[in-house]
């Protein structure tokens, strides 16, 4: 296919981004907010961020606390990670209103949702301002994966979780499998005959 | 679905990302690479970034003309996306060896690909030296949308393209929309009966 391109203003269009739940806790108090604006931003060491409102309630307890945890969202979770990114913890419990249960992280002071299959937990190194948003670079210092997802060979079979994708204002199911990272350069295996 | 779950080392385990390509230019050196380090970090001003390791021939093409163009990929584009982030353009013509096809960008000097459906345009404002990567912070200053998926209303149409994700080692199509941002809370439309 090929397009013929218009010029429009700049915005945010970038998709598919990874609709994640974010968890944080500062003196005692525990939140929850769905951020799509996160990504990897350095592989050794493991480092991520997450861009964030200052008028947000967990904007707060992350800067106090310096520590919040990625959790990754289902198509189960499609209905909580929607309201955690339009209600306030400020005037509501969203783990009560959700459902949503949580567990002691294990690296950070923080919860972690138990109905996620994989929980990133990361501690601030920075913040920058940027305008709308602040950015929250941080070192990714334990990654907590799903034991009900790991095969009998140690692999973690992430396909059945049913990761949620965020599009362009859509929550999306992934679909088909098309292969995988090297497929187009990698040699196929000749059959043999007896 | 609760899991139970057990600590992993620190990774850069965050899916779905975009596996976008990237496009940019120096000298007249016009290459390609694909990128999944890649986010939104603020709305307003539209900010994104990418994140490339200095080792990769298009690292210095993008220090030295400080620009560069996303790239949203399709199923179409799954073979070129994964070949271009396994060759390096020091060795290869990926456009000739993939056949994807490049216009001039608007905003800045740099290829645009046809073959995708949205092209983010950015000029570079900070590099950051984290370790295996360098982050480029970028302001987006136009996005380039399909004409072919512009609706009569004017909303754009992206849902046909067939956007690619990129996941934990693995390219998938999105599947069934799930919901759009804000479903969770509004009120459902009554029925009205004559």
């Amino acid at each position: 296919m090929s397009y013929s391109k218009e010029k429009w203003k700049g915005g945010t269009l970038l998709a598919p981004v990874p609709p994640a739940l974010v968890t944080c806790r500062d003196n005692g108090n525990d939140n929850v907010l769905t951020i799509a604006w996160t990504g990897i931003i350095n592989t050794i060491p493991p480092k991520t961020y997450i861009s964030v409102r200052p008028e947000r309630y967990s904007y707060d307890l992350i800067r106090n606390s310096g520590v919040f945890a990625i959790n990754l969202t289902t198509e189960a979770l499609v209905k909580a990670c929607d309201f955690c990114g339009v209600r306030s913890g400020a005037k509501v419990d969203k783990f009560k209103e959700t459902g949503l249960c949580a567990s002691d992280a294990f690296s950070i002071d923080a919860p972690i949702l138990d109905d996620s299959p994989v929980t990133l937990e990361c501690m601030v190194t920075d913040v920058i301002e940027l305008g709308s948003h602040h950015m929250f670079l941080a070192d990714i210092v334990s990654v907590d994966v799903a034991k009900e997802l790991i095969d009998p060979s140690g692999r973690l079979a992430l396909e059945k979780s049913g990761l949620l994708a965020y599009c362009h204002g859509e929550y999306y199911s992934l679909g088909k499998r098309l292969g995988s990272f090297g497929f187009s350069v990698r040699k196929k295996k000749k059959k043999r005959r007896k």
